[in-house]
């Protein structure tokens, strides 16, 4: 196992101005896997309700992920329910049914334990450092969170990022559990706090990433049409990661190119509605995307 | 003359979480000339009124930039008075007093009517096209304009555009005009108006090159500390246009690095109050700056 996730698989109910999917595919573990899947081998820690359809099991085996970890419990799946402007950058959250994932404890699997990379996805910050104390010397560590934790649970989220090596969040999320607006700032903050990288998702505007010796900024993809933009956050995180577990290199040159891959997953997951984007790729379609980022960068 | 620019001459009184300046020199036709002035010989065409300190005209002629457009007449200069809160994104106007602005007919010297690139800064769109009209086929038309006189001009706008090579403008206002959220299909629009280049500027997240051929994303240089933002586009503009201006070549490459030198000059511009930084800069600094906008964008 190169790469391990702990996260939420959950059926969405997306409404955007270019239509609506009713309980749909989707969950942080779920964009997570199947982006890093064309980069590597994954395992997932997660839980599902009775309902939740063999077909999407079926799917994400057939994608290679390692499902030992996920773990099907008495009740529904995990189910949210958002709905998306005109100018597509903010979900409006109309209803969060946690279902079975309310009591979801994760249970990392002998097999899983030696993972070199583990991704902690958006979970209570105290679930997220039992993942960690499960886990036997992992070669790096990445974790997401969010407004919620950083308000309500600080305190555990700052000991979990004590012993975390790249933080991957939002630009709202980096100025609030840093309360410095400054990015550069910001980093040199949330540094003290444990992470050596920082990412800085910034949606349609692109990727920040900071480490000890140099900033990289990516832009995102220009594209003519997103029809949903659920998951563009972990599909990213899932490309970054699913790419330094390929390369098994955290150099400065690598991390530079697993924000690209992550963009370039981000670029697709957001094309279609759930997982519709993602399922249908190849990895042709990856590189040339990766190749479309550098004519749009290159001067 | 290769370079002329119509635009304002101002004394601002700028207001910042940093600090505080009173009556200081600004306006975009300052910006733009002072900043391009690292590039290219610039004329400007402006007006000022008795009250304009003689210390700022020798200032602008000590950076070489042609002053027989630059007109005093009898009132006071043009005086905006504003304040940025923390975020330093948005400025709140708190006053404006047009004075001989809003008399301002420019009226182009015979010696600068066959400048090869000519930059209309934001003022009423008649008077841009007035300005057409007495130039001599100028090899590049460059044009910026605001939301007011999209709000209120649009038609006399429309027919400016269609004599305008490069439209410089802020996200906002590409969205108000082509009233299109999405930047790719804003280009469309935009393009069938007159432009074939838009330049996108996106303040803090950096710029967009939309040609017929291609688009090109550039950072904004992250800071540290950014004091006052007053006229960051207008620098960015006159980095712009005066690189193109000395490289003679308006080729696809080319708008490239005259992005990057116009971020280089805007980056600069925030770091201090008024012209203070673009003052004291060095050719030096600014290839220093451009060698780290490769550093920030490689992979």
């Amino acid at each position: 196992m190169n790469l391990l996730v702990v996260g939420s698989v959950a059926l969405d109910t997306v409404e955007t101005p270019y239509g609506k999917v009713e309980k749909a595919l989707g969950g942080s573990a779920v964009y997570f896997s199947v982006s890093a899947s064309y980069f590597t081998k994954v395992g997932v820690v997660a839980v599902i309700g009775q309902d939740f359809p063999e077909e999407h099991v079926q799917f994400l085996k057939s994608r290679n992920i390692d499902l030992r970890g996920l773990r099907r419990e008495p009740g529904l799946t995990f189910h949210w329910r958002g709905r998306y402007s005109s100018n597509l950058n903010e979900a409006e959250t109309l209803d969060t049914q946690l279902n079975v994932f309310e009591i979801f404890h994760p249970l990392i699997p002998e097999e899983y334990r030696e993972a070199a990379l583990v991704f902690l996805a958006n979970i209570d910050p105290e679930l997220q450092r039992n993942v960690l104390e499960q886990v036997t010397h992992p070669q790096c560590t990445i974790c997401d969170t969010m407004n919620f934790w950083i308000g309500g649970k600080l305190r555990e989220l700052k000991e979990t990022l004590q012993r975390v090596d790249i933080l991957i969040i939002n630009e709202g999320e980096v100025r609030q559990i840093s309360q410095e607006y400054n990015l550069v700032r910001a980093y040199q903050k949330i540094a003290s706090y444990g992470p050596r990288i920082l990412v800085v998702k910034q949606g349609s505007y692109g990727a920040l990433l900071f480490t000890p010796s140099s900033i990289f900024s990516a832009p995102a993809y220009p594209l003519e049409k997103v029809l949903d933009p659920t998951g563009a956050g972990d599909s990213f995180a899932g490309g970054f990661t699913g790419y330094l577990a390929r390369s098994q290199k955290i150099s400065e040159d690598e991390l530079r190119r697993a924000v690209i891959y992550g963009s370039v997953m981000a670029s697709f997951a957001v094309e279609d509605f759930s997982l519709e984007r993602l399922k249908k790729l190849t990895l042709k379609e990856i590189e040339e995307r990766f190749a479309a980022f550098r004519r749009l960068t290159q001067f």
